[in-house]
């Protein structure tokens, strides 16, 4: 029994806490395999304590794939909800607690995996239980999916997907990670940007060279990158490639129209984050566009190790962000014909002396692989279900946000776009998600328990 | 006796090289004070042994300077010919010989200071015998200044230059240190570039964001930096800093006459440096220019360690090379005048978050001290001097180069313009400067002795 002094408790309430604090105990970095396995295992056992019988998925090197089929006689369709029972890796001298010892402190239960993504999987537990007590049925055959290896990027979600289509067949997808809004509103999306890099070097001198002989004759090849970058971004977030904007959608009326309903959270953030002024429009607005963002600059040496020389080479690595209709080939496409068509000589290999020499700027491109965005019509129907269940069961409509502005594999749960996608985290926004002190707060894991509740019971 | 069988070397020659060997063979680095000392003893005695009495003038806390003065009953005047002896730290690993331990190989001698400057002290000793030889006497009063901290950056010479005013009075001197022109032809020297340094930051969001959620809002700081840079100069080595060369005194008409005879070698260079392009006008030109060097950036991560995120800071360092009439302090004034005009929010020391929300765009500028350029008219009467006696030494007229684009303190010996200053260096260009396997080709060597035995009796 875990602080049922200091929170005053339904005994209810203390009996999920009792259950998800035997949970979080279990460390689960995905490479951990012999623990990660214990999770699997344990998330069986508490599905099979509900009546509902799962199974285990398998695929050579990967963790298991936790798989369970709760039918209803009244279900026309079948939903499946996902959501990862692995979290990130810890470094425990950056806690003020023990990350796999759960610790409640005021309104938050502390522990790696508290909100990212393991409080999911018990609001969803404790929704089995609320219905089970209302001696009610699911409205739809409802099919839990809950991966061990999301945190490492889930490189073979595709493969199971794959391999188990028949298993994983489902009518819509409920992907159940992320937080809610930064206004502490409950939200769901309708999709995420895809993600793509590069790395980007640009050549000087053959060796370091003396600043002072050779200072303003020999190309400097970080003022050869500063200009590179610059004539792609502007300081306002504009990507300054001619036709850049020409693949993308535009937002549809309904898109439109929920997002003058998301709250303007700019101010506090603003705040919080030390900025004197933003980027483009307002963060709701911004999400919804192509990004280039600037991950990183390295290029010969700053402060005390500065020395007077011009740098061999200079580095910069950039992430883009997509939104539909961009793909990761499409976003390559338009940089390196840009690029080319300013003179520079790409190559993708780092090139030799002759190469150098027989061009005047050279520039070498390293592409990531990245994947694509991925959109579910807000207007759908299944969309609107979604938000009237959430609002009835709240007392007030969720954030409805058209994209996440960040990346996620949607897409793979879309095949191709013919399955509806949505997103439908319950975690509070300052979780500390991926860093020290992960935790979830107590009256978002209530909120998350009726949510799951009015869906499984309503939809 | 050193590889004498290697090569064809007259009697005389032969005792330079041992001589020059049992000098090379004493450790040198200014900090090693006992080594340091050994070799400031070693040249009063070789200067004794020729008949002239050095003093060593001592600053506490700094090398000896060793001065001698070597006077004639005909001379009108005192011309000063400075050089130093101490050398360059060594990393062994990265040698092929041993740094302290001359070998000769091929048409050259490899050891710590071969070139860099115990050669140059060596020539002098060996012009001394032959002037003795001819039983002739200086036409001017020779006085000698070794020093010892050099490659430390002189930072004591100053304070000698001052302290000792009266032992360091002469009409004019001749620095010898550096490298002869790169076509291989001895060259003299009439200015060097003034230094400057400033470290820049810019700065981000308070804590690093997900670039996803926040990447085209929260202001990216590599890009603010990037923009800062390139508004400050293009890839073509101009500064675009209005009225920036305002305060740059055209080439005199002599000035230009000489540039006009500098050879060439941006054709040798490029090919050697792997360089597509260089920038501006030819490298004789440009070293005559101010100039913008970045010395380095870094910021966020590139490669393998790459995450995405928007880092918080992001910095650059620059050199600025500085001819007549800049100041470290012009360039300063004009560099934040024009940031400031441009919108940035200057600061000297790290902001805090209260001023990084109350000014759109915050740069932090730190600057190094740095020193202003020197120059003497190159139709000088005594630059005219040394030009004919080389001339006629070496039976062709030297390079003569009004600045070199390096930055050395000739402004201290110049005594606010009044005291005429030349630089008279003998060593190969290709001599591995400060690097490792530093060497002297022999021939250089041979002709240095000539230059100076000319000038120290006919100048």
């Amino acid at each position: 029994m875990l602080a049922a002094f200091a929170l005053a408790l339904t005994l209810d309430q203390q009996k999920v806490i009792d259950e998800f604090t035997t949970f979080l105990a279990i460390p689960n970095v995905a490479t951990d395999k012999a623990n990660i396995g214990r999770n699997a295992d344990v998330i069986v056992a508490m599905l099979a304590k509900r009546g509902i019988e799962a199974r285990l998925l398998r695929i050579e090197g990967a963790p298991p794939l936790v798989v369970a089929d709760w039918k209803s006689p009244r279900a026309k369709e079948t939903i499946a909800f996902y959501a990862h029972y692995d979290g990130q890796p810890v470094d425990p001298a950056q806690w003020s607690t023990t990350p796999w010892q759960p610790v409640i402190k005021d309104d938050r239960i502390y522990a790696r995996s508290a909100s990212d993504d393991k409080g999911t999987i018990m609001a969803m537990l404790a929704a089995i239980d609320r219905l089970r007590a209302k001696k009610a049925t699911p409205s739809v055959n409802v099919k839990f999916v809950f991966e061990g290896e999301e945190e490492q990027g889930s490189p073979h979600l595709d493969a199971y997907l794959e391999k188990f289509a028949h298993d994983l067949e489902a009518d819509a997808w409920m992907l159940c990670d992320g937080p809610v809004h930064q206004s502490r509103k409950m939200q769901i999306f309708f999709g995420a940007r895809g993600v793509t890099d590069v790395e980007i070097t640009t050549y000087g001198p053959l060796r370091p060279l003396h600043s002072g002989h050779y200072g303003n004759w020999a190309p400097n090849p970080i003022v050869a990158l500063t200009h590179l970058i610059d004539s792609m971004r502007d300081t306002n977030a504009r990507i300054l490639i001619p036709g850049y904007y020409d693949d993308v959608v535009a937002l549809t009326d309904a898109e439109r129209a929920a997002l003058r309903h998301i709250p303007n959270v700019d101010d506090d953030l603003k705040r919080d984050l030390a900025l004197g002024r933003t980027e483009g429009d307002s963060l709701n607005a911004q999400i919804l566009q192509p990004a280039m963002n600037l991950r990183g600059i390295s290029a010969g040496h700053v402060g005390a190790q500065a020395s007077n020389a011009i740098p061999t080479e200079a580095q910069a690595s950039i992430d883009f962000r997509l939104v539909p209709a961009e793909t990761p080939d499409s976003v390559r496409d338009r940089v390196e014909r840009f690029l080319a068509s300013n003179g520079w000589f790409i190559v993708h290999d780092t090139p030799d002396a002759a190469t150098r020499i027989a061009h005047a700027n050279v520039v070498k491109l390293v592409w990531g692989a990245g994947y694509p965005p991925a959109r579910t019509p807000i207007d759908s129907a299944i969309g609107q279900r979604v938000a009237k269940v959430i609002a009835s069961a709240l007392g007030s409509p969720p954030v409805r946000m058209p994209s996440l502005g960040g990346s996620i594999p949607m897409y793979l749960f879309q095949h191709g776009g013919r399955t509806p996608v949505i997103g439908i985290p319950i975690a509070n926004h300052d979780n500390n998600q991926h860093a020290a002190n992960e935790n979830l707060r107590l009256q978002n894991l209530w909120d998350g328990i009726e949510v799951y509740t009015a869906l499984f019971g309503s939809l």
